[in-house]
Parts: structure tokens; C-alpha cells; sequence
């Protein structure tokens, strides 16, 4: 059972609660670094809880092919076996097999497909996704869906589309009183409002204890992206959490909080930190850059974290340069700090009902650089 | 000026004290953890300081290349760059023009070399090492030298020999009056108790404040290394720190100190680590090994560090098949805390006059595996 608190509702219609899930609380909107095979990536868990961390994402078809389910289920579960004391939530699956495994065949039934490791093949039901989530017992699982690229064909986007929400139908069913994890529906639709609005029609009636949006942030112009996202969020369920999946820089989720977003997951602070960009207050800047090479400066000088406080970006870039770990370690530390702090800030300017101008200004200073 | 404090002889030979170079201090026997581009791999200098290391090792060659004199001098020397507030030492790079760059030609002059970055052409004299690393500011900085690597041809392990004797008198005297840093002569002679015999008594004639001895564990039987190192460590001034160049495992490092060896490096406890093998108290274990799959326990159920206090065996596997970087910090952590806490049990044994029973059982315990 999930247990979901709006506090404040902001003019703009930004939301801040707290969801509390088996024991675990999060303030939301809550940001979810990405531990997609039970590591966000280059850092600890205690970096993470230090960092103030509250949730974690695994990936479910990630986590089944390897370590493989009896490995995490002897250790306790997901959260036990990577020692996470936060709540945990694990993607189904669903974007994994469609866009990383080479596919085989799919059906009404489920999808065949190979292991993007070992090329084995594997069949995946509805039922079956939401069994393996079950095994490795995160906090919130997700539906098993079939999400859309883009640009989309409108006939098969319709056809994925309608099949996603019989999965979804199928995965309430599997799930109904098997387990006291929280199961959240995926809204799909394409890039077509009408189809987008059909999904959110079918999965609202079903037993979802929050709502995931999926599918955008794929490629699509980001007016787009960020007018789905807000037509879609307006005919879910108000009582239940949303979540932008995948969503994404730091100006995304300032821009989609403002379409009542409770929750976000992106890889890339940690993706960025390791190719040698760091995000600050006013956008990012790449290492790889020659004019940091003698910059004595901290990565961003308003920034209050340990990597700010020690490190200087000439010695940040050196590392980088030279291909040393502790460059990687210490941008994902840096980026996910950001990340975090930022959560904080929107947190506050809802609660002080000044959302509007609080984005205005951040974006403002942002401008085109993430 | 370095002051060396020998506090305790043991009767093994074994001796314990204390350095202090330009202010900062660190006990011996030392280990200094590696840091060859002004980074210890995979660790920051937070978790150097925590697990208790005092010192560290830059390499002047990496150094000189890259990121370049300027940008260190700029930052305020080696220590300052990286952030670093202990004590630092450099290595002169001669072992590194000679194994890992493309030498072009040696003379009685110095040497041409290409970097092993870019390809360009350097030119390096004994004096101008000396000069690199007063550049780069260490704390104890080397004379530059040339190894023989083994097996070596006799009438060339000579040539070398009296070469790098040469050059060690070229670079105490490029460095008499120049700085306060400390310079230390490495002693060479390759495989041969004659040229080692003739080496340290010429060195020992020189103003340096320490003595290494070099181009050992380069491949030769470890009967060889050790009976060489004592035999060297025999002729050389009794009242200076004296320091065996990249040694080595756990056992090694054990059994040297009896030979009344001061001072160690050596990569291997982050190397391994990063190759999914970690020291424990009695060997190694490697966690390529399929027994480790679902093994709950931590790496070595004895040790007190973060990473076996909070990580199982099976978690730590997961990673490192996985390419994960926490599998790479973990083991460098894990087995830099193993190291740091033997050089504790060693100076402790030295002080309570138990070295020989002491190393008896550590070396029992640890057979053949490391």
C-alpha cells in the first residue's frame, strides 16, 4: 500500500507531497538516480544517502538477466542485496527488451527476445514481468509496457498502444493481492494526444496506486514532449502520484513539475558525469573544454558540495584526460548533488506558492544549456 | 631537509620511526598508495586521508606530460593540485622512459624519448629530472636512474649501472641548494651482488637524504629480490630512510621489512582491485570466480573497512562482471585499508620486538597467495 500526501498545490499547478511505501518515505517531486543494475553508477550508497536520496531505480530486465532473480531473492531483495536503506522502484522492463535486446517476436501473449548479454532467448508475459518484480521486491514496480519510438506511424503506435493498456490491464490483475509492493500503470499514446488521452482513460480505471507517463523524451521536440506531458498529467487520477519517466535535465523537470509531476528518473547526471560535463547553477560545462585547463576554479562556484569544496576543474579535467575513475566519481557526484538540491528548491518554491516565478528564473539563467 | 627518527630496532633488523619532510610527517615502515597521474585509482584523497595513509606517490614523467609543469606550478605544486594534504614523493620517471616510453637514444648526456601520449620527442638529463620535480614540489623527489630489466646480459647491467651512478652524483649536485625538498638516490646494479655492492657504496658517498633501491620485482625470482635487497640494505647508511621501489604484495612487503626497509609502493592493491580481486587476511580472492555468486559474506569477514562492513561478496561480484565503477572503489578501498592496516601491525611488532614471530605468522597464514 502506497500512501500519497499532496501538501501543497502551487497556482501553477506543481505539486509537493510525500509518498510513504512499505515503511519508506519520499518528498516528491522526488528525483530517482538511476541504479539500473544496483549501482548508480560510480557512486555509493552512502554518497547517495549523504546526498539526500531518498529512492533509487533498478531496471528489472537488467537486474533478471543478471544477477538473475535467486541471487537477489537469497540476499533479501533488491534493496538488502545492493544495501540500499532507501525505497526502491524498479522499471519493468518494457523499454529495455524493446529497445536494447534484439527482439524475436511480439504477440498479444508477450515478447520473445534475446539477452543483449549472452544472446539467450527469453519470453516475457504481462504476468511474467510483474512475477519478476515481485522476486526482486522493489518498493514500487512498474507495469510491463510497449512503448513507441519516434517519429511514430500512427497505425502501429495505435496497435502498441492499445496493447500496452491490455498489459496493464493484465499486470493489475497479476498483481492484485500478490504483494504489498506498489504497482504503478505506463500511459503511452505515441506523440498523438488522442491516443495519449485513450490510454490515460483505460489505466485510470485500473487498481494503479500512482501513474507513470512513458514514452516522451525519446527524441521529439521538447515542446512536444512538454505539451503531452501536461494534457496527459491533467486526466490522471489528481489523489495518485505521476511520473515522467526518463525525464531529464535539470530545465526538463523545472518545466514539468509545472505540469503536476510528483516524480522523475534520469541517467543523466551520472551518464554526463562520466563523459566529463558537469551541470551548475547556470548550465553545464564540458571538461574537455582547453579553457579549464588551468582554471582554478571549482566545477560551479556556487556550489556547496565536497567535489566544489576540494577539487579545482584543472585538476577535475586532468583526471578526465587521463581517464582516471576519480574524474567520473567525482562529476556523478557533483551532477547528482545538483540534481538533488535542485529537487530541494522546487520542493520550497511550491510549498512558498511561488512556483511560477521560481521556474521563470531558472530557466532564465539555464537558457539553452541544459 | 627530511629528519628520519628511528625509534625502534627490532632484532630481526626490522626497524620503526618516523620522517618528517617540510613539515609533514608519516611513520615507518610506509606505504605509499600510488598516485602516478596525481590520482590514487578509483580513491579520493578524503578516503586516502580516512583509511590513514600519510603519503603518496606522483610519477614526475606522467606528470611532466600531462597535464604539464605549468598548470601544477599554477595550482601550487603536486600536493596542492590534487588536493592533497599529506606528504607527497615523486618518482624521478626513469623507470618509465625506459619500460613504457619509445626511447629514441641514451647517452652519457641523458635520454630521447617519444611520450607514450603523443608521440613527441623529449629530451630528459639527469638535471632536468632534478629541475621537473622541483617543479612539481614533492615533499621527496628521486634522482633519475637507469633500471636493468631481468634477466640482464652482464656487460649491459654494468654499463647502466655506472651510468645511473653518474647521473645520481649529476643530480645531487643539480639539487644541492636548489630546494628544500628532500632528493633520494636509487641504487641499481641489476641482478648482480657485485654492481648492487659497488652502486650503494658510491650512492652512499652522495648528499642524499634517502636511499632507494630500484629495479627489483621486475620479474626475477622473489628468492633473488629479497636476498638482493638485504644484501643492499646492509650497505647503506643506517640513520636514512631507505626505500624498496614498487614493492609489492602483502607478503613481500612482510618479508622486506626484515631486510630494514624503511619505505614501499606499489600498485597492486588498486590494480587488483580494479580486476575484481581483493586481499583478504589470508590471501586473495578473486570475484571472477563463480563460488562467489551468492556469497552473502563480505570480502573478508575480519576486516573493519565500509566496503566489508556494508557490500557482500555476491553484490561485489555483480558489479565487477557487470563493468560497474563502485566494483573498481570498492576492492581499491577495501584492499588500500588492508595495506595500510598491515603497515600498523608491522610498525606495532617492530615496537614490541616480535617482528620475526610476527612475520612468521602473517607469511603462515597467507601461503602462497599473496
Amino acid at each position: 500500500m502506497l500512501q500519497f500526501t499532496i501538501e501543497h498545490t502551487d497556482p501553477s499547478g506543481a505539486r509537493a507531497g510525500r509518498v510513504v511505501v512499505r515503511g519508506r518515505a519520499f518528498d516528491t517531486p522526488a528525483f530517482l538516480p538511476v541504479a539500473t543494475q544496483a549501482s548508480v553508477k560510480a557512486l555509493t550508497q552512502r554518497e547517495l544517502t549523504d546526498l539526500g536520496a531518498q529512492i533509487v531505480l533498478g531496471n528489472a530486465y537488467h537486474l533478471y538477466l543478471r544477477p538473475g532473480l535467486e541471487v537477489i531473492r537469497k540476499a533479501g531483495g533488491l534493496a538488502a542485496f545492493m544495501a540500499w536503506s532507501g525505497a526502491t522502484l524498479t522499471d519493468s522492463g518494457g523499454y529495455q527488451v524493446f529497445s536494447l535486446a534484439p527482439l524475436i517476436e511480439v504477440s498479444e501473449e508477450g515478447v520473445t527476445f534475446r539477452s543483449h548479454i549472452d544472446g539467450a532467448e527469453h519470453f516475457l508475459t504481462p504476468e511474467a514481468a510483474v512475477e519478476v518484480q515481485h522476486e526482486i521486491g522493489a518498493d514500487i514496480i512498474m507495469a510491463f509496457d510497449q512503448p513507441v519510438g519516434y517519429p511514430a506511424d500512427p497505425a502501429a503506435a495505435s496497435e502498441a498502444t492499445e496493447r500496452s493498456d491490455r498489459w496493464a490491464a493484465r499486470c493489475a490483475a497479476a498483481h492484485q493481492g500478490a504483494s504489498d509492493q506498489a504497482l504503478f500503470g505506463i500511459v503511452q499514446g505515441g506523440f498523438d494526444a488522442g491516443l495519449r488521452r485513450d490510454s490515460a482513460a483505460r489505466l485510470s480505471g485500473l487498481p494503479f496506486e500512482g501513474f507513470a507517463i512513458g514514452g516522451l523524451s525519446v527524441g521529439e521536440p521538447k515542446d512536444l514532449t512538454f505539451d503531452l506531458a501536461a494534457r496527459t498529467a491533467a486526466l490522471l487520477p489528481r489523489e495518485r502520484p505521476r511520473y515522467l519517466m526518463g525525464v531529464g535535465t535539470p530545465s526538463d523537470i523545472i518545466r514539468a513539475v509545472a505540469c503536476g509531476i510528483d516524480i522523475f528518473d534520469c541517467v543523466l547526471p551520472t551518464r554526463l558525469g562520466r563523459n566529463g560535463t558537469a551541470y551548475t547553477r547556470t548550465g553545464k560545462i564540458n571538461l574537455k573544454n582547453s579553457r579549464y585547463q588551468d582554471d582554478l576554479a571549482p566545477l560551479d562556484p556556487g556550489c556547496r558540495c565536497e567535489i566544489c569544496a576540494t577539487y579545482s576543474r584543472a585538476y577535475l579535467r586532468h583526471l578526465y584526460k587521463c581517464g582516471e575513475i576519480l574524474a567520473a566519481r567525482a562529476l556523478s557526484y557533483h551532477n547528482v548533488h545538483l540534481y538533488l538540491r535542485l529537487m530541494e528548491e522546487i520542493r520550497e518554491a511550491i510549498r512558498a506558492g511561488r512556483y511560477r516565478e521560481f521556474a521563470a528564473e531558472m530557466l532564465a539563467q539555464r537558457i539553452e544549456n541544459g
